[in-house]
């Protein structure tokens, strides 16, 4: 039972706790180990991997640093468009760099969240000072899991 | 400024209410439109579809019945099997009920949560009664947007 003091609180004011709660989560804490493939590898390569590590998105690196970021979606595009995926290479599939949208470790995951709403992504690469060194990866199942055990708080 | 009063609750308190509001979001409010493919269709006509209407996930039907989700992995794999998609229907692709993971209409945003981290799937038809009668569609996507407009609340 709540104690009568928070009848002083209206609705609205514990919203407003609870906005705060959401925003102090970190991505530094809710990262995943980024799966990355080599800019070099081939489309087929990069669906492999996609299916052994079972993500929806690689990262696509050169000398560990970002390069680019391949889909389900750019595979799949690429599968049905008749070529030879063995022969063509994942950086002629890949979103490139400029274009891909990366969260900084240092950021919210709000922040992180809203990025994904926006450019309509479903993972983002962490990088260290908003530079290209990829040191993890969020994506909808990071937040998703973060939804989850936010709600997971019950009341004593 | 919070009030002095609010230093009654502790950090815990706090994350008591947030979770209590975050359980009473409700699927009905929060669901998008179905997007659907008769099960006669073919592989290839599900991955026209899936682009056109740019999901992860199609939900497969038969007289307006759920009777399997396919997802781009599912596709995927098929494209690179070497197989002709314009002549492998859907259906021997598809995840088959009663495999396939649903959410009830009544139910909380939250255990649609649940049920996506726990069966690892990326979104979930919505059905009524628990039955096979699909009114919607949950996907990380919903729980990504829900999770952005908790993190807008802002302290008054």
């Amino acid at each position: 039972a709540r104690p009568r003091v928070g009848y002083f609180y209206s609705g609205k004011k514990n919203a407003d706790l609870f906005g705060e709660s959401l925003r102090k989560l970190r991505v530094r804490d809710y990262k995943s180990v980024p799966t990355v493939i080599e800019e070099t590898s081939s489309a087929y390569d990069a669906v492999v991997t996609l299916f052994t590590e079972d993500v929806g998105t690689l990262i696509v690196v050169r000398s560990g640093q970002l390069v680019g970021v391949v889909s389900r979606k750019d595979l799949l595009k690429v599968a049905i468009g008749g070529n030879d995926i063995h022969k063509v290479p994942v950086s002629l599939v890949m979103t490139r760099t400029p274009n891909v949208v990366t969260v900084d470790v240092d950021a919210s995951l709000y922040d992180a969240a809203v990025l994904m709403m926006r450019h309509e992504v479903d993972s983002l690469p962490v990088v260290r000072d908003s530079g290209n060194e990829v040191v993890g990866r969020v994506s909808k199942t990071t937040i998703t899991r973060a939804f989850v055990e936010l709600g997971q708080y019950r009341d004593v």
